[in-house]
């Protein structure tokens, strides 16, 4: 059943011992918006605890220091800024078809909970968990704001994308008058780079081609490449929008070697439909960034690719 | 004379056969500000031309189409952004000493105009002259909201930067509802790069060493590297940028080879006065951002910057 803000704002004073549920490989809006609820809802006297299939990545420190998980039975599950209950991962797989409620601003939501208060307008959860504390009339304190200010900014790749609004402005001018460290959060969620992340753009920009023209754009990140640099998972974040930056690019691949084959991530602009090119190889996905699995060694899987993408790469 | 935004607007309301000088090696803000006050003074029926020493950049194009030069001998003079004369360029050297209105955020501003309307809280001048627009009255088309909105995302790192307050994203959010095309500017300002950029990052990462135990990065743009590349001055901004965004790394020096030497480029962190380690070698700057020249070949230069980091690089 879907609700509004208003009734969600409701529902959450209503409730007791919540568990707030974030989506596995965690990022900041999933976990900002989870953070910025339970500091809201503790506020309240409330027992509340967060849960992620993941251990909470370190850079999210300056609003995770002190938190403890609180035990106890939940009696109200919120999944927040959760798509699909394939996103709470094995280790949350016994809160599947428990959730009463979901918060989230994903187009894709498949509506698996008792309740959901999705707006797929707004650039990041976070900015509807804003909406929803303002309804619960909970004030926002530094920490709810640094909280919220990581989920919106990191969603909209600090306000760079298409999906920020004039709202998305209004909300952080109004997080940061609350006490926001915006230049600091910002500084760790963009600027920062571990040395083995720079060892995995250097390694992944040598392995950088060309194809049609230069309208497409291939890197490579191989095991030997992951294992030589000592990168996480964490640290080959955005690594696949490298190559769709490139001028006149309109396609760019990355290659993930994995067991077997290569995990293909597609970027394309508007010239490119990414998810029908990758239906032709057995993925999926949106029309801007989808995926798939091709079998084979990677000159295989290239060849493979270059043929799934001729029939789209005429001019 | 130091004068207010209320007087500025009337200035600028009384002024007829206006030149806007925008600074040398142009930027975002420079040029968004210049062309809001070209658009908004044109608009009532004032002659008004923009100058600067150097041709401006492509990437300005969806606010610059359209313009062409007007021919008349200008009755007021105003410098946009303009910190100091020297800013001007050889091609404007006609214009020093003749300035009757300098609009600015630098601190670091001369006061070398008649009248100087100078706010050092303001992110960007763009932000002051959307402010001088509200007090003459002149609405804000769209092409005037993509000037001002490029002035303040390119002078803010796209909204990153620690001199972004609520107030930068408030007048942003007003940009945005008169017609900014926010995506699309910041998609071209700091998404996009060219072929030759991204070859200029791969190159520079290849040459990516450490020294003090991983606290001081180095990189170096050879001329090699350029002619390889065949990368312009332009497409080198931000590259003395890269070693000190590493996790750990007090100074990020970049060797820029010239004739007969090095042009250092020095950021630091808070640890360490990039002016004063500059001091030594001869040049000068600010505390988190100088320069220097060094004599010699790499190797030379390479130890001149060791020998002078060294009483700095203690823990």
């Amino acid at each position: 059943m879907k609700i509004s803000i208003a009734q969600t704002a409701q529902k959450l004073l209503q409730a007791q011992d919540i568990l707030l549920i974030a989506h596995k490989s965690p990022d900041g809006d999933t976990l900002g918006s989870c953070f910025a609820l339970y500091y809201a809802l503790s506020s309240l006297g409330k027992r509340v605890r967060v849960e992620c299939n993941n251990d909470f990545p370190q850079k999210y420190q300056y609003f995770l220091e002190g938190y403890t998980a609180p035990c106890f039975e939940p009696q109200f599950i919120v999944a927040v800024d959760v798509a699909d209950e394939k996103l709470f991962g094995d280790a949350l797989e016994c809160y599947k078809n428990r959730v009463d409620l979901c918060i989230d601003h994903h187009r894709t939501n498949t509506h698996y909970a008792r309740m959901y208060c999705i707006d797929e307008t707004q650039a990041a959860t976070a900015q509807l968990v804003y909406l929803i504390l303002l309804k619960m009339r909970i004030p926002c304190t530094p920490l709810i704001a640094d909280c919220l200010f990581t989920g919106i900014t990191t969603d909209t790749g600090c306000f760079r994308y298409t999906n920020v609004t004039a709202q998305t402005h209004l909300t952080a001018a109004r997080l940061i008058e609350n006490g926001a460290r915006a230049g600091m959060i910002n500084r760790i969620m963009f600027e920062q780079k571990s040395k083995s992340r720079i060892a995995v753009e250097r390694s992944v920009l040598e392995t950088l081609s060309y194809d049609f023209d230069g309208r497409c754009a291939m890197v490579c990140i191989s095991q030997n490449l992951l294992r030589q640099t000592g990168a996480c998972e964490e640290e080959l974040e955005g690594v696949s929008a490298i190559p769709r930056q490139i001028d006149g690019v309109w396609v760019g691949v990355t290659f993930n070697e994995r067991e077997g084959g290569y995990k293909i991530s597609l970027r394309t602009d508007s010239h490119i439909d990414a998810a029908a090119v990758c239906r032709v190889l057995g993925g999926g996905g949106h029309k801007a960034a989808a995926g798939c699995f091709i079998t084979g060694d990677f000159q295989e899987a290239k060849q493979k690719m270059h043929a799934a993408l001729e029939p789209f790469m005429q001019k």
